[in-house]
């Protein structure tokens, strides 16, 4: 086992010994859901105020609206979720990049057939934090499957830990 | 402002208040990725012991590798990480329809135009639990992107809080 499974399985141990929350439905009983990123500096539960079995939590790299449409329209089609927290962050590596030099690293350090696997991949980075905030939430507001869902669009501090509205 | 906005405002007040970890650097301090499901049953931090700043968290419908590929990539070429515990669990939302129902559902509920969004779309619903866990490792791990990066596949129990080791 490496250090990071034996940190898991410790962690979980000392969760599992004081676990009292077994009996928690599955839709989510405030029936909204958080996009948010992926990074390491966010903790959505503590962060947003997100009570155990409360909302759904989506993550992905840049808390891309179009990577998580699969998962929204089960969230809010197949277990009645009707709103959506759109949250995005300050320091987001997403801002740093741009698929040529995505495409370009994975063919340097991995070679040519990985290169072939990411060849027609978006990686979905983007240049400009707020704005992307606000394409996000019109992009989904767009689609006749979100008609009726309210969605909002976030910025998270990872300086300061506070969150702003964007729209 | 709605309710859920209400919430997110109010905790992360708290959350602010109390907020001394400005300064962690963007690549996960530990390394590694966790790839969990977007149930709202489940919050990693607290569940699988991780620190602050230490790992990338992906979240989507199922804990799906393929949806999660552009994220796990980004987290491994672009920010270093070097390896993935893969997270299920039992009481999956994902274990109770397939495509037709799915797709059935937003037709009826939704209408042909909010239809025609989603006709495409592979909801990535999975008949059986343990044998998804070995079969989205065994993906992961036949890319050669992925050549190098150590993925563990995991159970955790929605009714005890505990994990368990698949594969």
């Amino acid at each position: 086992m490496s250090t990071i499974e034996n940190n898991l399985v410790e962690g979980n141990k000392a969760y599992a010994a004081s676990f009292t929350k077994g009996d928690l439905a599955l839709p989510p009983s405030q029936k909204y859901t958080v996009l948010t990123c992926m990074d390491a500096r966010i903790d959505p539960s503590a962060a947003f105020g997100i009570p155990l079995g409360a909302a759904h939590v989506i993550r992905n790299a840049g808390a891309s609206a179009r990577d998580a449409f699969r998962s929204l329209v089960i969230s809010q089609q197949l277990l009645g979720t009707t709103e959506v927290l759109l949250v995005k962050h300050t320091g987001c590596g997403m801002l740093t990049f741009d698929n040529d030099t995505a495409r370009g690293l994975v063919k340097k350090n991995k070679g040519e057939v990985a290169a072939k696997e990411v060849e027609d991949l978006d990686f979905l980075a983007f240049p400009e934090l707020e704005e992307k905030v606000q394409e996000d939430v019109q992009w989904l507001k767009s689609k006749a499957v979100e008609e009726g869902v309210r969605v909002t669009g976030w910025i998270y501090e990872v300086e300061t830990g506070r969150v702003r509205k964007v729209v």
